[in-house]
């Protein structure tokens, strides 16, 4: 499985549930299912044609509690529950009524990924990259990765008893490091920013026969995995849409499937069809979605990422352009925030709604507030934050801010003495 | 709400929902439902007792996929989920194909609670301890803890706007000291270990009104919640018993209440009465429980902890002897092991099962190791083995031990020199 490969392998039937073909997102131009992301006529990202069947509300709610009730509108197989794999999503969507006081809002739902199985929304989309390289033959799971990927990965690639090769940068958050290898002996940290080990990447998948890269070569059917945090939203809230969306951006995939979930729920007549805004988050010291939106341009100007936001730090995101279109089409924005904002945002969600995200969360929960308070999002319509990623893999963010009041002998007299029975 | 309190709080009817009363383990000594956990006759702990309606698997499966589908058989009131609360419980059993090869198993399953909203099956209890405080009209929300039981009480009461106060041995993890102080304002850290942190929440308990502590005056409900980890088990297995746990033993509350879970579910029909048995698991360094049961004795003597179990280091662990009655009377056994054990079972379970797990649940899978291979668990039953918590609170336990294979320049010619695309 290189790159680009040109003939067809074998498959077996059904081996990606309805999906039908690979459809060029710019030219339209369809070709057969296999390992292929560029369009051989113009080399735009492929994306995953279906023929959906007629679904229920009643069949999916019937299904596992995990992606794997959505398995009709994913590009996998309908046994897909009886390969090992991490069984993620159906994560909790808290109704985050402090936080809304705290901000304005009339109503907020937090959904929350970070408890996801390796704490990031990462495992819903390695769970259909792995049905596809199960599918494709694939000998090799792998991918460059800001951190999360590479948990999720070296996790799902362990339970699937398949190699795994993680790439990340050499920078990288230790507890995501060590994360990603418990998991796997093949952890590998490349001297350089997430866009150098993505370039990487792609060489090596041009070079080794069998590696299925999830967020390269295996893209389309990866990227389809984050469609399942907008089914979910959909579903939990009572099958409806919210008003307001609010999603961290780094190469854009998780919010165009948020977007493409719920346009998919209205055509299948699973919710009601309305209006709604989607905006995107970013971290100041790698925000080059939300440049180009408030410059009003179509193109995207690649950045060298300098944030502590290390999990949006993509210098160069591949669907960026697409971002743009879905968040001026539907009314929304891209909005961006410094590292203070993000910390002040991380300690604020914890307080208010008992929830520990990670600097990815502290980055959209920022650019809410500062959407509310721009005027930009309308604080009346209901809004869903998404919660990507826990608190615990970028511990050193808040670790200087946060930490015990006192440390006291083991006495009730030395415990009266902070004061802290009173406060 | 002194430690034992002796006027009866006002309380609003269906407060603890099917509850009856709080009955003495020990002598069968009934008292009224209130903030109270010693008998009066003869000091023993108390139990909640019920008069239960007859519960049916579909309203079961019909509730919230959360502990509040039990509410029925729990101290709650019919409308808990109303309140905010962190919405614990219904984690994964997963299916541990890999982990049973290895370890010469005919069938076993992990249930994973890692990934409840603070990474620990401490959520459960404290959902249940939280219902306790507020229709109890308690002021503060406090506990002692070794660091998991910290993070879900910190985070639980910033959901639920309630002030906590969280006292921890001053030694602890790093990870957990954070993931608390990111909830509260109020860590305590105490010099001394987690037995003398106890005694001093006893105190405070006496001397201050209004406090809940979850664990020792409102004990009695809070020990309710690890039920579910027993229904959860059951339900998920198709609503079957299984044939043996493994379960970790600190306090010895969890171990306790699976075992009464499973009496009550077969009491109530929901599922066939059948034997099974309970397995206790303690890391050598604070095994004070597994040191009687290998006596032969019912006492337990005491020991100061030392062991990098820090979440299990309960030198005197108030439920120890009902433990011993458990797994004594089922067939089961306890057993203990070393630090290194905890380490190599934390790296095989993340290694052959995609799960990262906290030196407590290092301590169940190496137990589970250590009863096979024994010849005390019978291999060809199917086995259940409960992890705990969260890798990611217990990094120091496993950072010298993993890490990247190899840091290189980003270029194929230096990933081809490591040799990892042969490995
Ligand atoms: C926690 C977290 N949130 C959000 C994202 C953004 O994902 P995408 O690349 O789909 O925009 C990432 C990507 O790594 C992430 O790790
Ligand atoms: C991760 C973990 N597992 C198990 C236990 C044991 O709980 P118990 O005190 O109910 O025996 C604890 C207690 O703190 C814990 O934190
Ligand atoms: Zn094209
Ligand atoms: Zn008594």
């Amino acid at each position: 499985m290189s790159a680009v490969v040109t003939e067809k392998p074998q498959l077996r039937e059904g081996a990606f549930g309805h999906a039908t073909a690979l459809s060029c997102r710019e030219c339209g131009h369809q070709i057969d299912l296999g390992p292929f992301y560029a369009c051989p006529e113009c080399f735009g990202p492929l994306e995953i044609a279906y023929d959906f069947p007629q679904v229920t509300r009643e069949e999916i709610e019937a299904g596992p509690r995990n992606i794997w009730r959505y398995k009709a509108l994913l590009p996998v197989p309908s046994d897909i529950e009886l390969s090992p794999n991490t069984e993620p999503g159906f994560t909790r969507l808290l109704d985050a009524g402090n936080l809304a006081r705290e901000l304005g809002l009339a109503k907020l739902w937090v959904k929350d990924d970070s408890t996801n199985p390796t704490n990031s929304f990462k495992d819903r989309v390695v769970a259909c990259a792995l049905s596809a390289a199960r599918e494709l033959g694939a000998k090799v799971f792998a991918c460059p990765s800001t951190g999360n990927l590479a948990n999720a990965v070296a996790a799902a690639g362990a339970r699937a008893g398949i190699k795994t090769v993680v790439f990340i940068p050499s920078n990288l958050e230790q507890p995501k490091q060590v994360n990603s290898a418990i998991f796997t002996e093949q952890l590998v940290a490349v001297d350089g920013n997430y866009d150098d080990v993505n370039k990487l990447a792609q060489e090596i998948a041009g070079e080794e026969d069998g590696w299925a890269f999830v967020n390269v070569n295996v893209r389309p059917y990866y990227a389809e995995g984050s469609k399942t945090l907008g089914y979910e939203i959909a579903e939990q809230l009572g099958w409806r849409l919210p008003d307001q969306v609010v999603i961290p951006v780094a190469s854009g995939s998780q919010l165009t499937k948020v977007h493409k979930a719920f346009q998919e729920l209205i055509k299948l007549g699973l919710v009601e069809g309305k209006p709604y805004r989607i905006f995107g988050a970013q971290a100041t010291g790698c925000s080059p979605v939300s440049v180009a939106y408030k410059a009003g341009v179509d193109a995207i100007r690649p950045v060298k990422p300098d944030t502590i936001a290390k999990s949006l730090a993509i210098g160069n995101p591949a669907d960026g352009i697409y971002v743009l279109d879905i968040c001026r089409e539907t009314g929304g924005a891209v909005e961006d925030v410094t590292d203070d904002e993000v910390r002040d945002a991380i300690v604020l969600l914890a307080r208010t709604e008992g929830v520990f995200t990670e600097t990815a969360g502290g980055t959209t929960v920022a650019v809410l507030k500062k959407l509310v308070e721009s005027g930009q999002l309308d604080p009346s319509a209901e809004t869903v934050v998404i919660n990507t990623g826990h608190g615990l893999k970028t511990l050193d963010a808040v670790s200087g801010r946060v930490g015990p009041a006192a440390t006291i002998a083991p006495s009730y007299a030395a415990f009266a003495e902070t004061g802290l029975a009173e406060a």
